[in-house]
């Protein structure tokens, strides 16, 4: 399923906007790499958080480690390595526990959401300009903290880790 | 919470890009007027979604009957305004279920998810140029019909109404 036509009407250091015909009808289009969030589990049972200012939100958010996928670069391996430098962990055991769009209205953005479980700790390295603050709840704490999340992909990550817990 | 400055670097008929500096950064940002999404139970205990397609996913989707807010409109009357255009329904109990950013690294969206039980049927009146396909779920199909859905917003918004109808 592809568009007629298709031109760049923005080119951005972060992302290029596509006008896009599909018969009579036009569409403008974010584009997007696609991205990755990963619920990280240590051997103590914590989940490890990132809070960061959001220029966007006009504030700080607390959110899942999460980053974008480079050139070529498979999801699993885009988590892996945002892992590693946001929150400096290695190892664990990987499931995917969704895939999804995280605004089809106007943005190629697909999201794709792992569990990390039994993380090994190590040194983060942020990327320049990155100023992340590690935040790590229990699991046990995780239904109470809800209502301090308010990113998207953080509350669905959250509440899909919880329910894979229940289905176990 | 304010940049130093700001300019718009694209003009766009759905959003415009603005380019914000704040100190030594410049974020890259998809202005957005904000949006809503209803999690609709009818009397009969079924969920109401919306099956379109979406050209920047490349395919149709099922999602949250939901929409942009309006210059000045409210979110719980984009929210009764959009259940009536898409799905013709009126009436019903509305709570509020979570607001949150879609995509808070490059993009001003913030959506609000509504919970309206005991809607009323009525006639739908879809927006032209939208081919909706109404598809109704039970209340007790939808932790089956999960693996169904690939679209954020749909997602937390039926684990939140599912999380919130075990809390009662």
């Amino acid at each position: 399923m592809q568009p007629d036509e298709s031109r760049t009407v923005y080119r951005g250091t972060l992302f290029d906007v596509t006008l896009e015909r599909w018969g009579d009808r036009e569409r403008e289009i974010v584009e997007h790499p696609g991205a990755v969030a990963v619920v990280a589990v240590d051997r103590e049972g914590r989940v490890t958080f990132v809070r960061q200012l959001r220029e966007a939100a006009r504030g700080h958010l607390i959110e899942l480690p999460a980053g974008a996928c480079e050139a070529g670069e498979e999801p699993l391996a885009t988590a892996k390595r945002e892992l590693r430098e946001e929150c400096g962990f290695t190892g664990g055991d990987w499931t995917l526990l969704a895939s999804f769009w995280t605004t089809p209205g106007f943005c190629r953005e697909r999201m794709h959401v792992y569990l990390a479980e039994a993380v090994e700790e190590g040194d983060a390295e942020p990327d320049e300009g990155e100023d992340l603050e590690l935040v790590r709840w229990r699991v046990d704490e995780l239904e109470s903290k809800l209502s301090e999340l308010e990113d998207a992909k953080t509350i669905a990550g959250v509440l899909l880790y919880l329910r894979h817990r229940r289905s176990r």
